[in-house]
C-alpha cells in the first residue's frame, strides 16, 4: 500500500510536471506571436511571409538592414481620423482657448461664426474658413509654444464618441506590427499628411517613433533673435511643404532619402507612396487599412470625406497589395478592448 | 651554476614577461584613445570631457541618450571646401558631360562662355550665371540619375591641388570625432548648406551617417508616373530649402525636430546653428574648426569668399566656444598622412 501510494503520488507529480511544461510550451508558443492582435489570414500570413524572406540571410530576398526602411501613413493607419482628423479637433479646440487673447475675432470671420457656434455662416466660410481656423492654432507662437500647445491638448481634450485622450485611439495590431518590424531591424518612420511638429509631440511613446523619424506637412519656421537675446523659431501663418498624395514620395525622398521597402497606409493620398515603395527592385510590400469596423471604430471607404480609399483600393486589388479588413483581421481595435 | 642559470633564465622570462605587460598596457592606451588624430590641448580635453559630463548616469548633466543629437556641418567642417566647394566642381564637371546632349548650349550664356573657356564672359555673368550652371547639373533628370551622375563623378574626378578623389578628402580627426560621439549613444547629422541628394552618395561610407540623417538644401522633386508606367522622381529647376545661415535652424527643427546639445561647423553660415544649440537646456557643446594650415590644408577665415568665418570667430570667443586650430590641433588632417 505504502509502495502503491508513493507510486500513485509520484505519478500524478509526473502528470503535474508535464502538464504544467505543457502549459508552459502553449505560454511560450503564444508569447512567441509577434502580432497577437492579429487573427490568423492571408493579411497577417502575407506580413509575416514577407519579413521572414528580406531577413533571411542568403535568401533571394535578403535585404540588409540598413535599408529595410519602413514607412507609414498616421490619420487612419496607426490612429483613427474620425469623425475629423485629430490635428483638426486640436486646432479647432486651440482656436476657442486663445480667443481671450484675440478680442477681434469676435468681429472677424471665421473666427466669429466659428466662436459663436453659427454652423450656417462657417460652413458659408468653407473649406477657406476651415483652414484659416487651422493656421490660426498654427502659427503666431514659437516651436516650443507649439509643442506645448500640442502636450496640452492631449492631457486633456477627448475623443467625442469614445469619451477618452485622442492619443489612447492608436490601433494596437499597428503598434504590435511596428514593434515586430524594429525587432527584425526595420527602421520605422511615419510618412503622414498631418503636421509633422503635432505629430512629434506624442509618436514617440504612442509608436516608439522619434521625432527625426516622423515626415509630415510642416508651416514655415523663422530663426529670429528674441528680445531677451535668445534664438526662437517662430511658426508662421505659411504653409511650406503639403505631405500628401504625390507629396508623399517627395517627402519620403528629401527628409529619408531612400525608397522604402516596406509601406502602409489607408487612403488614396496614400496611393503615390505604394506605388513608388512597390516600384524598386527587390522584394516589397504595400498594405492598405481598410475601415471595415463600424462597431469597433468606423466603415468607410469610397465616399469618406475623411480618409477617402477609392483609387488606392482599386489598384491595391490589382496589383495584389495586402489590404486589412479591420473587422476581420483585428482581433482587437485598440489597447484598451478586453 | 646551474641553480643560478635557472635563476637568471626565470629572471629572464621573468623580466620579459613584465615587459609584454608593459608593452600591452602601453598598447591598449594607445587604442584606448578615441581621438588619436587630435594633438592633446584644450579642444580635445574640452571634447572629451563633455562627452563624459553628459554619458555619466546620475551626473548633473547627464543627457538621455535619445536627446544625445549632434548636428555637423559639412564643407570645410567635415572635408575640404578649397579651391571651389566640391558640389560646385562637380555640377562644373557635369556641365561640361552633358553639353553633347546639349547643342543649344554653344550659343546661349553662360553655357557658351564656360564651355569656350572665356573666364571674362564668364565673370560678365555673375553669380547668377554660375548658379545657372549649377542647377542645371542638378534638374532635367531622376533622382536616381542624379545620384549616379555623382557617384560617377567621384569616381573619376581629382582635386587640383592633391590630386586624388574628393571624398579622400575628409578630415580624419573628425571622421574620429564622429566615430566616438556614436560610441556614447549620440546620433550624428550632417547639417550643410550642400545639396542634400548630392551629399547623400557619399555621406554613409565617408562618414558613418546614414542618407535619413543627412540635412541639406534642396530643389524641388516631382512625382511622376513615367512612360513605362512606373513612377519616377523628377528633379526641377528650382531650389526648394537653402539650409545654411538661419536655414540651419529651421532644417534641423524640420527634419530632426530636436535641438542638438553638440554642434559643430566652421563658417559664419554657422553661426546660427551653433546659437540655437548653445541656448538649450543643460550641457551644450559648440566648435568650429578654424582653418590655419596652409601647408597641410587651407589658411582661411575673415576674408575668405568661400567658408568665410567672422562673426562666428568672434561669437565664438565671446561666448567660450571651442576654436579648433586645425594647425595645433590636429595631428593629421587627412588619413592618408604618416
Amino acid at each position: 500500500m505504502f509502495s502503491a501510494s508513493v507510486h500513485r503520488r509520484s505519478l500524478v507529480v509526473t502528470l503535474l510536471a508535464v502538464n504544467f511544461v505543457v502549459i508552459a510550451c502553449i505560454g511560450a508558443l503564444a508569447q512567441s506571436d509577434p502580432l497577437p492582435s492579429w487573427n490568423d489570414g492571408a493579411a497577417k500570413k502575407s506580413i509575416t511571409d514577407f519579413v521572414s524572406r528580406v531577413t533571411t540571410p542568403g535568401g533571394a530576398d535578403f535585404v540588409p538592414v540598413e535599408q529595410r526602411i519602413a514607412t507609414f501613413d498616421n490619420d487612419g493607419t496607426l490612429w483613427c481620423e474620425q469623425p475629423i482628423y485629430f490635428q483638426a479637433a486640436f486646432a479647432l479646440d486651440r482656436v476657442k482657448a486663445m480667443a481671450a487673447q484675440h478680442p477681434e475675432w469676435k468681429q472677424q470671420q471665421p473666427f466669429k461664426a466659428f466662436l459663436s457656434g453659427d454652423k450656417k455662416a462657417l460652413a458659408e466660410q468653407g473649406e477657406k474658413g476651415l483652414l484659416t481656423l487651422v493656421v490660426a492654432a498654427h502659427s503666431g507662437m514659437t516651436t516650443d509654444e507649439f509643442a506645448k500647445s500640442v502636450a496640452d491638448w492631449l492631457a486633456t481634450a477627448k475623443h467625442p464618441r469614445f469619451n477618452r485622450p485622442y492619443n489612447t485611439l492608436v490601433y494596437q495590431p499597428m503598434v504590435e506590427l511596428l514593434d515586430y518590424l524594429r525587432a527584425n531591424g526595420f527602421k520605422t518612420f511615419i510618412a503622414s499628411g498631418g503636421g509633422v511638429e503635432f505629430m512629434r509631440v506624442w509618436a514617440e511613446k504612442a509608436y516608439g517613433i522619434p521625432p527625426e523619424q516622423v515626415v509630415g506637412s510642416s508651416g514655415v519656421t523663422q530663426f529670429k533673435i528674441g528680445a531677451d537675446g535668445r534664438p526662437v523659431l517662430m511658426k508662421l501663418a505659411k504653409i511650406e511643404f503639403v505631405d500628401d498624395g504625390p507629396g508623399k514620395p517627395v517627402g519620403i525622398n528629401r527628409f529619408i532619402g531612400r525608397r522604402p521597402i516596406f509601406a502602409f497606409g489607408n487612403s488614396d493620398g496614400d496611393l503615390q507612396m505604394l506605388q513608388w515603395t512597390t516600384a524598386g527592385a527587390g522584394a516589397r510590400f504595400a498594405g492598405v487599412v481598410h475601415h471595415t469596423d463600424a462597431e469597433r471604430e468606423y466603415a468607410y471607404d469610397r465616399q469618406s470625406k475623411i480618409g477617402k480609399l477609392d483609387k488606392a483600393l482599386d489598384e491595391a486589388k490589382a496589383k495584389g497589395w495586402i489590404v486589412v479588413d479591420m473587422k476581420q483581421d483585428w482581433k482587437k481595435v485598440f489597447a484598451s478592448e478586453p
